[in-house]
């Protein structure tokens, strides 16, 4: 064929990381047949889905299957009964969003990934390190990224460029931070929120990991006056209700949210009328459980679990003088390696001396040398043998 | 806010053809509070989801709810068990495509809206009247188009344009087609590959009504030789196995689909990596078994229903002298308005006359004015009423 393609995924560089990882891991194994390896890089929950959500699964997929209750297309912005509860959701955050401005999808990857469909070319503002779905998608519409690098200073909480006089940019913050577990107070976002507003720039905020915020941090970015004038805010039911497997998550466009006189609401509404179909009807079902008494006593039960986890390993790294971030608050720890290694050096370290396998910073950007990536995903065993392991660090 | 948005959304005509019917169905229903309507313009199915995808999604629900049986994030591309049964599927259609081939998503709306990510500025080719997708989503990239009118002296099967010499382009067809139930022969489909291999052109290929084919016509645009060099095809579990309420479907990128040496399956799989995260895992599992024997007898008596009423709906017009499409293979009829009668005038006299609602053609593009669309997604008692009612038409 002859058909031009879209250049810009030529700029997308190859990640090599996870089968990195995974050849490193299986030469170790192969060489040491009896060493137990301790997977502490996972990124994705463990524990099951909770029982409410599992019965809502099966009572409406027994519904698909009887003629009168029957459910064909959904509508495309989400069910009313899950709009409805997310916007309850909000309601116990302290904060007034309408069902109309939730928009329920799959996930919040595909949302990330789909909302510069509807924006121009303008400057793009990401911290480093941080989750790679930023950067590359929009390297994929060819947008200029300015990275702002988090560090030991600001604690991988950057702040907002000074003396900005570039035009108007879309900003993206993730907090809880995924990979660094860091958490903005509510004067870090009021920061950003003010930038925003004076330079007429939008911030897109991921708040999948604020179900592991317990201290008093802001749990979504319209906690911070002003910010219906300037922000989507993109969540997950995949780690508040360990939903990676079965796929939910919504977005929040606030209907006073308008570049020149125009509603944003408007125009992602219709990208996902024209280019999406909506979320299963079960799955919206296990959704709406997860918000339900029952179904947020079940959750939290689940996320204290990991919580515990990333305690212990905090506890360890603070009583041997590692600085890290999260560890509260987040199913994250992000530490520094010791003795000046590279974050591939302590990798191999970590491995053959201690048989535990984590990720190496530089798989978040640049900003991420010298540093590490450790989750709380494990079981409770797992963490305690590994905390034992790493008594020798 | 002073962001720069995608100017193309405001290129993309509001749609009010539902809402405008709507609006004349309950001024009707208003004024007739005593009539019955049989709604006739449902493009969706009716019937419940097979038994065995019911149990298929039960049973991974349940498996979602025991630890050692839970699932996290799917493979973006899809499971190998769904992959491989719709490889199965090629083979019995008589066509070999390798799972690696097959790329899984929630259904055939998201992969047609997000096609053209992958490509650049190329001319657009798209058959008239079509599903609006096509039509919208490349507006929204700014894409210019050009449409191919379906009439009666073609059958509403366009033919590729004559002494083409435009740039190489990307070319829509839907076979059968949605509005027009028209079914492409191979010697049809074979006219477009062939445009497209001396075009250096791709065609997109969207064959969701496939399994409405009874008579001996091409299920997939692979059948004809050299559409794996030119053709990406997107198909759905939709309307196969009444999947629109449960969302599976899944694109076919050949390996040998290539455009100046870069092969189109490695930038669809980096779309689909970075923008979204794969499947449900119980609806996955559903899907697999509408692929088993027992889901795919099970299917077939659905389909068989919805066929029986297009083909009653087919004799009446038939035998009243009207012209139609579709009616076998499809499960849309597409008649020409009898007296003249544009598409709306023709939906006020069915409403009114006979209380039936279907869909004026014009909803489907332009070469729909004075075209109706009538589908057989209802029960057969209504199907059988309207008929009877119809008589004096």
């Amino acid at each position: 064929m002859n058909i031009k393609l879209n250049d810009n995924f030529n700029n997308i560089k190859e990640t090599y990381l996870f089968s990195d990882i995974a050849k490193k891991v299986n030469a170790y194994k192969e060489a040491n047949p009896e060493a137990s390896v301790i997977r502490m890089g996972i990124g994705d929950v463990t524990l099951p889905l909770p029982k409410p959500c599992v019965d809502a699964l099966i009572s409406a997929s027994n519904e698909m299957g009887i003629k009168e209750t029957f459910r064909g297309y959904p509508p495309e912005y989400g069910y009313d009964f899950l709009r409805d509860a997310i916007s309850g959701h909000y309601t116990k955050l302290g904060v007034d969003i309408a069902s109309s401005e939730v928009f329920v999808s799959d996930g919040a990857k595909s949302d990330l990934g789909n909302l510069p469909d509807i924006l121009g070319d303008n400057p793009i503002i990401i911290p480093d390190p941080v989750y790679p779905v930023y950067v590359d998608s929009n390297l994929m519409s060819g947008r200029k990224i300015t990275l702002v690098s988090g560090n030991e200073a600001n604690g991988f909480l950057p702040e907002p460029p000074k003396d900005y006089n570039g035009a108007s940019a879309i900003i993206y913050i993730c907090s809880p931070n995924n990979p660094t577990g860091a958490v903005y107070t509510a004067e870090g976002l009021k920061a950003w929120v003010d930038f925003a507003l004076a330079t007429g720039s939008l911030i897109i905020f991921d708040s999948a990991y604020e179900a592991f915020i317990s201290e008093d941090l802001p749990h979504t970015i319209y906690e911070i006056e002003g910010a219906k004038s300037c922000a989507i805010e993109v969540s997950s039911f995949s780690k508040f209700a360990g939903f990676t497997g079965t796929r939910c998550g919504w977005t929040i466009v606030p209907e006073e949210l308008e570049s020149n006189g125009v509603k944003l609401s408007k125009f992602w509404a219709r990208r996902q009328a024209t280019k999406f179909n909506g979320v299963s009807y079960p799955v919206q079902r296990a959704a709406e459980a997860s918000l339900s008494e029952e179904g947020l006593k079940a959750l939290s039960s689940n996320i204290e679990y990991y919580k515990h986890n990333a305690m212990l390993m905090a506890d360890l790294f603070r009583s041997k003088g590692i600085y890290f971030t999260g560890g509260k608050n987040s199913p994250y720890i992000w530490l520094k390696c010791p003795g000046n290694m590279g974050g591939w050096e302590f990798f191999d370290y970590m491995l053959t001396r201690f048989g535990i396998v984590g990720t190496p910073g530089e798989g978040f950007g640049e900003a991420g040398n010298g540093f590490f990536r450790l989750t709380a995903f494990n079981s409770l065993e797992n963490t305690e043998e590994a905390i034992r392991r790493l008594g020798d660090l």
